[in-house]
């Protein structure tokens, strides 16, 4: 039961000597270099192309990031389960980048930071966390474990997704019905929702202007979800404060993007969280045996929904 | 026993309010209303001049903040016990600012800013906390509460005091012997030193050219403590990469100091943390109750030491 790795060949490197280490009787071949194309049962890739067609005893296909959105499924036979990644180096990762966005939103290190440009020096009150409303968009694994983190600050915590959940310490609300309600309670909107038709072009002018004046956006989600130009309109009538975006659309964002030099908004370039290679390889040994052993495997997504 | 309270009128009003609601026995009064100085026997102020003094009756000194370097112990008989100010929002605070700082400095958002003033769309390698050596100089109710949040990021913590300590999933140094492999570890050292004669101009040359090339600063101690030539110096020089500091000398920083305008420090006008006067007024009511009691009263300091 041969295993194919289409990706980045540096970070291949890294999943063959695991295998190596964990699953000697395993081969692991990194593409281009297939082999015999019938050997092949599993896949983990970025980006397969026509690889789930062509290979003919294929079982699997297994994303190397925590999105499936940038698989094009009509090239993915049905029968064929698709596993997105879940491993704790991504989640580590995110739950980093978005309790040092919220904490920075909280403590107003926008404002110092152009106070510090203007050479200023003027505190200015300290509001306790209990008072700070962070609300997250989707409440899947990487969700539900950065408001378990953001609870410990004493942030008043509350989520959305879809369907129902129940996370300790955190208001959940569920479907679109509640949606209005959640916004209105947020003071800092973490969006986290995987890329769908449902979710392109959600954040718009519609949710900024549902949020409480002067709230801010953490956006780790997926690009695409973001109207920049409705941001940037919100930016300026004061309706948002201030904005943390690490996707965009496109990716690179274009030097010429108004996005880049904005004074509240922070750019980084997809770099919430990264797959990290050993564990990754970890959680795809764990699925081949649940596979085998005719167990459900961890993050096999519903196709339907699309995540 | 009528209490006196000498600091910012503001907040008085709120201690006021929380003594008339929790011990509406214990008269309060907000200086310069000081009524009969013989009936007063607690003064909680920031600098008490020469109250202390003056006072016949008085049996305790507090401060309002969580250092008591502000004050001139040789204004205070030493008959009189002189309490620090520990509550929980004073902790809380500070572990937001330092957690946030951290991160900061750990997801190399100090050079993604640079990159997004260029315009320039560029990942980095993302290092795992477990990689990342925070070291925390001093070791009281701060940098432990500090500590162990940190410790739940997966950070490689150490700490550093005079006398030894006890932390879990701490390393802990203690005394001047191992100060230099203290420093030898530690690629993010934060300061949460109190200011003494000790303490003073401790952050210079040698501790920076003590600590890995292109280590970061996190500044929350007190402003004599940092060389700041030398910091600008060790900053030029690539020996130290960046720093986050929030307590300067003086305070406020002036307009042509060069700490501003450094693209990797980050300036913060005495912000990280602020007593709360409700919970304040707890911590001192439970003296007080202590206090009566003949019990020892928390943060009262040692006067040898200065803290």
């Amino acid at each position: 039961m041969t295993v194919l790795y289409k990706s980045d060949p540096v970070r291949g490197a890294i999943w063959a000597e695991r295998f190596a280490e964990l699953a000697p009787d395993i081969p692991f071949r990194i593409w281009p270099d297939i082999g015999d194309p019938a050997a092949i049962r599993y896949l983990i890739a970025w980006q397969p192309d026509d690889l789930a067609v062509t290979l003919p005893n294929l079982e699997a296909v297994f994303s190397v990031g925590a999105g499936v959105d940038q698989l094009d499924l009509t090239r993915i036979p049905t029968h064929l389960p698709v596993v997105r990644m879940i491993e704790p180096g991504i989640v580590d990762g995110m739950i980093e980048y978005v309790t040092e966005a919220v904490l920075a939103i909280h403590r107003d290190l926008f404002d110092y930071a152009l106070q510090q440009q203007a050479r200023l020096w003027k505190p200015m009150p300290l509001r306790p966390a209990a008072s700070r409303r962070v609300g997250v968009l989707g409440l899947g694994v990487l969700g539900t474990a950065v408001l378990q983190r953001l609870r410990l600050f004493g942030f008043a915590c509350a989520g959305w997704s879809r369907s129902p959940r129940d996370i300790e310490g955190v208001e959940c609300f569920a479907g679109e019905a509640t949606f209005d309600a959640f916004l209105a309670r947020t003071d800092v909107l973490v969006c986290l929702l995987p890329l769908t038709d449902a979710t392109r072009g959600l954040l718009d002018q519609r949710v900024f202007a549902g949020l409480p004046k002067g709230a801010s956006i953490v956006h780790v989600g997926r690009g695409p979800q973001l109207v920049a130009s409705d941001l940037l309109a919100a930016l300026d009538c004061g309706q948002i404060h201030s904005a943390v975006i690490d996707v965009t659309d496109p990716e690179p964002l274009p030097p010429d993007h108004p996005l880049w030099t904005q004074p509240r908004v922070r750019i980084t370039p997809h770099i919430a969280s990264a797959t990290c290679a050993v564990t990754a390889a970890d959680a795809v040994l764990e699925n081949l045996r649940r596979h085998q052993a005719g167990e459900p495997m961890i993050g096999e997504i519903d196709r339907a929904r699309g995540y």
